[in-house]
């Protein structure tokens, strides 16, 4: 590869004044793929993280600097993060790019250990799950923790109206929560699994796969009744600021979803 | 299949009260798929909408009707509709849930006929498309049109700096635009289109092909010129309202994206 | 748009000769949306169709003729598609590309009218299916033709170790089928339902749930048996060659999926 | 979480003798998220796989133990894997399973370090890749190593036509080839990355943006010569035994994209 020097008499287009007066509320770039070492508490846990990075642009600049947000990137790569760590990359992101105001969204897989009911035997569900870190323009920062977890609901209606059995499916319950202190993301996702007819696990022998059974049939829940069971825990919890719950059930009596949000 | 009769006395569970006092912004169907005849000015044109419909739940309500909302899609499934005729099956919605808010989005494919710039030879580009009725809890309905273009750009950065070529990329450029008045899509199109490096065509013979490569050379745009350009457009329309752009450039120099949004 | 004339003027590269003496087995254009009117039978129906169309390429020839591709598509825009006619059209492509073998392969969304099993009232469920024409170097053809069933499995061995209850789910059968003769998608799709612990409809009302819910409960289905249940009834037909089906079960009680396939 | 009891009692239904006659390809778990740590030669890298698992079930079998495919993996949760290792835990597998053939895929996510051309600066680039390793009903074993590298593609015809500029994109070559003997990912991307009109990184100076837009006008690539450099390179290494090649460009003059496949 031969090197072509001179780079400093390259012309810097983006740094251009422009002359249309529009400001743009978020520049950068998506769909980057970095590595992502979490830190779950004590623990470090490997990951790839899915990343979206912009700032505000000034209606008098023409563009900005892309590199530099690979770079930030690059410069964090052995970094582990949680949300803490993440709030202040995300300010040192902005003093690079020299911007007020900005946006970080990093979405990735977590997991986490859990016993079989019965039999106890240990396996590793994954989470889908994302921060996200703001400034907006007037200079305030806020962090929101968000993760989704596989569960089970039963239809009471169902269950009510039939001489034997009751429909049943899988559901995803998203909650994004504005965090105004840490909330590790094993209590997060106990807010869902406490909520719904049963939790799930990789991982069950038969003797589990009777207690989950049954202890859904003993459960049965309306996707009306997961979302407002999740948001009444949420309210109860003062590390929550603002928040946005979703719950989506994979109809097992349809080839559609149901679904249902609260927000706050 | 045999009927189980005494259908008048099957409990209806979801109609009870509920005693958690938590209203539910959202509630209702998704990923539900069902056909969708478009009337775009005179002429109809035949798609598939993937279609999620939600209404506000009251707090002392438990539930809601989830096979109203299946029927209302059945109920109209012989009418064609554009902007206008959504907004109006949206309020039989509500009135068929017994609600006040409420929402209907259905994002679709759309053709539209274009004759290459040099041979004038006709093919049919494909849009991703979505309407978007909401009536929020004091009775106010907006109405939402969304349209993604795919354009070429070409940037200015590498041009200025290369001693000859400049690397270039598909993009896509997404506006929504709240409907004050009727606005063709057609006429959405366009703005996307006349900001680009250059537009697109499915078929191209090879003058055209030599038209599109000069035209996008002479035509340099960053991303942030991009969204500039149509929001430039969208500002100068008295038929819309608010509205959302966001550009986003597959580069062709990296395995990741460029992007940018304006919104008023 | 500037006419820039000179057109036969043009070089056409791709017509040259390669000298790396390596034939390609495919060569074509891909994610080409399409408008689609499908023939069923006597009744019309208007979809959207993802094309991928291909020919083999000799190793002395440079490159393929994409903008044929595209034309092709053109050509046919009128014209409604049943699995035979597209053969027809098949060949036509061939012929236009100059190739000896070639491949059309296109996915599209159907509906099918179905009438609740107690209620009797009407919906329109929605099925993904696909037709595949090939033909290979020595000039054989073949058409296959594939759908998408949701339909609903409830586990026998949940059923059985449990005191009430048994965990059930959404599961999708793929039937891919290679005709010998023709083939309604209704009768497809059937082979699937009859197979399945109940079928599934989009709109029910509780009568129907009740039945859908009693009717599961008393015909459980591993993955296992629902996939042979199908391979039976497939042997059966004369009008089937070669085929594949594969059932996915999107277990109620685990985040992932059973699968299994049989082919023949 | 309350014990139930007299799991040894709980009978076992997947285990009795099928009567349908019919021997089933594959059977197993798909969409498993499972923590994933690569051994890239001597060095380690944490990812996230998704895997498919499967077995051949005989016909008069009624049904596999699904609990052992999650039971396995979590065996080898902490063993860190390339292809040869992964060939001897799927020999593990089938033991576990009891079956003479079967298969495992698992899809991920690497990172490879490069540096710019120019500045030299370091950035990480990630790739998709995959492992398959299936061993068929006469006991024969095959390793398959994927990977889908993005690379810079410029049309020759448009730059042979064009009086300035020629279009160019992002294209995907992924290169699936059977293992004969341990080939290094950073190998196996470099046949993509020598084939295309250029390499990407995600982190560029300009001085580097320069190099990488003249490089790839000095080296126009239709996608069927992509894939015939690739084929070359391929034949000529020991270590590789059958192959498929497909490279896919995302044109920038289309909103559809072109593409060519070898296999071998």
């Amino acid at each position: 590869m031969s090197p072509t020097a001179h780079t400093t008499h390259i012309p810097d287009t983006q740094s251009e004044r422009d002359e249309r007066h529009l400001a743009i509320q978020q520049v950068g770039v998506k769909r980057v793929r970095f590595p992502l070492t979490l830190k779950l508490g004590a623990q470090l846990q490997g990951s790839v993280g899915e990343w979206s990075l912009d700032v505000a642009l000034p209606a008098e600049k023409k563009g900005t600097h892309m590199s530099r947000f690979v770079a930030w990137l690059e410069a964090g790569a052995e970094q582990a993060l949680d949300a803490a760590a993440l709030r202040e990359r995300h300010l040192q992101m902005l003093q690079l790019l020299g911007a007020q105001a900005g946006r970080i969204e990093v979405a990735f897989t977590l997991f986490i250990k859990k016993r079989a009911p019965v039999s106890g035997i240990e396996s590793r569900l994954d989470h889908q799950a994302r921060w996200v870190v703001e400034t907006d323009a007037s200079g305030h920062t806020s962090t929101w923790q968000e993760v989704t977890v596989p569960v089970k609901s039963l239809c009471p209606c169902s269950k009510e109206i039939s001489d034997y059995g009751a429909h049943n499916q899988r559901s995803l319950v998203t909650i994004r929560a504005e965090l105004l202190q840490p909330l590790p993301f094993a209590e997060q996702v106990r807010f869902a699994e406490e909520s719904a007819s049963s939790e799930l696990w990789p991982l069950l022998k038969r003797a589990d796969e009777k207690w989950v059974t049954e202890r859904a049939y003993e459960n049965p829940r309306f996707v009306e009744d997961l979302v407002r069971e999740v948001a009444l825990r949420l309210n109860a919890d003062a590390r929550i600021g603002r928040y946005r719950v979703e719950v989506e059930n994979f109809e097992s009596i349809h080839a559609h979803s149901a679904f249902a949000v609260i927000e706050r």
